[in-house]
This record gives structure tokens, C-alpha cells and sequence, in this order.
């Protein structure tokens, strides 16, 4: 029996990307290279693009899935977003919270009709004042998800007191992590149920 | 000192994906996390896609690469495709050599006025008939490059007599190696002197 032929794009910013991790996986990667030594016959492609906001994401996001994703193929797309829209350039946010929550409702209406989607919530960076704008917002994130049907998993409520997290995050950049914090975020995706291809 | 801040889009085909890679980095990834080990401050973008032909290639590579390589980084875009070209689909080559040249030609033409730009060549597959098309392609393709002025690396001629590959080869679907053959593929890019971040 052939094993279905999965294709899996991550769309999102630079988390997705895995920036800050000399392993160049990031968690998506970890994600995708654990569920193929576990057998699933999965094609990873990254679309996470550093700097993105969801409205940058609104822009590309089916423009860059639709010739990695084909009619014969198990297709499913995963999003994340969400840390430089509540970032702040000159006092202000790039991105308001009801654009990013319309934006997102536009991204996963329009993906859910074609792929098996899901959303993964921001993470912690070491600024306060940004991860209360991030914990706000993943909140409502999570709203709209739920109305939607797609599944929503949250990672800064976890990852806010994970010490590893915490100081690789202060230790590269302020924002990303190293190797291992990226994999800590990877098993918070897996452990969720709302990944398709089991544990780490 | 800051380090430059260095971002690359590898663009191509599945085997800059790293299509049969359990480790999902392929040689592109093996190349950057190398280099990140040794310091170089990369980002780094694959934008390999199963099935592409230059002709698919020429179509997305700017689309994808502009909100990438922004205006304050160090930018580079290694390109490599060739497979699906040479191959046959009813009998009939899928893009003739002429036309494969003439998307390398444009292709290279613009790339290399906006990044740093480097070429790898096609490795072989396990079909004799194939990997002589590709060798004929291949010395093709390193004549346009050096008209242009881009450095080009082939890694067809080391490759077709490289056991690890072959096996690896034959032992998977038939053009795509393990994680071994994809490390071995690496080297030989690195080993050029045309890859910018040292050796493997």
C-alpha cells in the first residue's frame, strides 16, 4: 500500500523561518523531520518570512502555496503569526488587533475551504509590554479559530515561564531562540493533538 | 562588530527542497547550518518545489525573493533546476534544452543585477538515458553561466559514480537520495570555491 503523498506549507513570520537556530529546522522543521523518521512520507516547505505581519501573509500566503500544493496530493497548511503585528515601530503597533483578527479570519476562511489548516499562536519574546499586547491578542486569536472550526494552538502561555526559552531568547536576540527553545515549541505543537502526524 | 546580516533563497526544484531527506534540510540546509556553525550570521529561505521546471521557475523566483531580500541586508540566490526539464513526459522532453537556456539566460540575466547569484547544476538520477540528457544539459547550462559571469557548480560528473548516492538513489524512488547523498551534494557545492561560507 502506498503512503499517502503529504505536502505541508508553514506560512508565517520569522519564527516560521527558524531564525536564530544554527540547525536551520526551526520548529516547523522539527515537526516535519520527527513525523518522517515516525513514516509519514511528508514534503516540508517553509514559507516563513521574517519581518512578515499577517497582512504581508494576506498578500502572499496562496500565491506561494499553490504550486507546492497539488490537486493529487495530501495538502495541509499551517499559519503562524502574530508577534510583529503587536510589535510597535514609533509608539505605534504595526498592526492593530482588529486587522490582524480580520486578516485572519480572511487567511483561514479562504485555506480552510482548500487544505487541512491550522493555527499556531505566537511565542514570548523578552519584551513585558509585548507579550501582553501577545497575550491579548492569541486570546482573541483563539476566538476567531474556534468559530471558524480550524484548531488553534496557543504556545505563549506555555513558553512565558519556560526557562530555556526565556534565556536563549535573551541571549540571541531578544526574540528568538536557539536550538533548543525552537524545539520546546515544536513538542507544545505536537503534544496539542491539533498536529496530524503525533508526538515528538 | 556586527556580523552582516546575510539572507539566501535557494531556488529550485525538489532537490533543493530535499525531497527524501528523513533530517528535512537537504543540501541547502546542510549548506547554511554549516555556516551558521562557523558563525556566518545567514538566514535562510528554501524555495525548492517539486516538479518545477525552469519555465515554473521563471515565473515565481522574483515574486518570491523580493519580500525576502530587503534593501538593508546582504542578499544571494542560488538557483538550481535541470531534472524536470531533461525529463520525459509521453515521450516528449518536458522543456527542450533551447528553452531550459534561454529561462537560464533571463533568469540569471536579472538575478544577478539585484544579488549575489550562483548556479548549481543537476545532480543524476538512477536512468541512464536521463543522466545523459542532463550531462549534455549540464555543460550547456555551465556555458551560458560563464558568459554571464556567474560562478557555476556541477555536480553531475562527481555524482554519477558516487556509490552513496547511487544506492541511496535506488533505494528511494529513483532520483531523490537520503540524508547521506543530500550531505554528499552539499560538499561538492561547498568544495567549489563558488559557495561564499567556506567549506563542510
Amino acid at each position: 500500500m502506498n503512503k499517502p503523498d503529504i505536502r505541508i506549507c508553514f506560512v508565517g513570520d520569522s519564527y516560521v523561518q527558524g531564525t536564530g537556530d544554527d540547525e536551520c529546522l526551526g520548529w516547523a522543521g522539527r515537526l516535519c523531520a520527527s513525523a518522517r523518521r515516525a513514516g509519514h512520507n511528508i514534503t516540508y516547505y517553509n514559507l516563513g518570512v521574517r519581518r512578515d505581519t499577517s497582512t504581508d501573509i494576506a498578500r502572499r500566503w496562496l500565491a506561494e502555496c499553490e504550486p507546492r500544493l497539488l490537486p493529487d496530493t495530501e495538502n495541509y497548511v499551517v499559519f503562524s503569526f502574530g508577534a510583529n503585528d503587536a510589535s510597535q515601530v514609533d509608539g505605534q503597533q504595526r498592526v492593530s488587533d482588529d486587522d490582524t483578527l480580520t486578516n485572519l479570519r480572511t487567511l483561514l476562511d479562504s485555506a480552510s475551504k482548500r487544505y487541512r489548516t491550522l493555527m499556531v499562536g505566537p511565542p514570548p519574546t523578552v519584551d513585558d509590554d509585548h507579550n501582553t499586547r501577545l497575550a491579548r491578542l492569541s486570546e482573541r486569536m483563539q476566538d476567531v479559530t474556534i468559530r471558524l472550526g480550524v484548531p488553534y494552538v496557543a504556545t505563549l502561555p506555555a513558553l512565558i515561564d519556560d526557562h530555556i526559552w526565556r534565556n536563549e531568547v535573551r541571549d540571541n536576540d531578544g526574540a528568538h531562540p536557539h536550538a533548543t527553545g525552537y524545539a520546546r515549541m515544536a513538542r507544545i505543537v505536537a503534544a496539542s493533538g491539533a498536529w496530524w502526524f503525533g508526538k515528538q
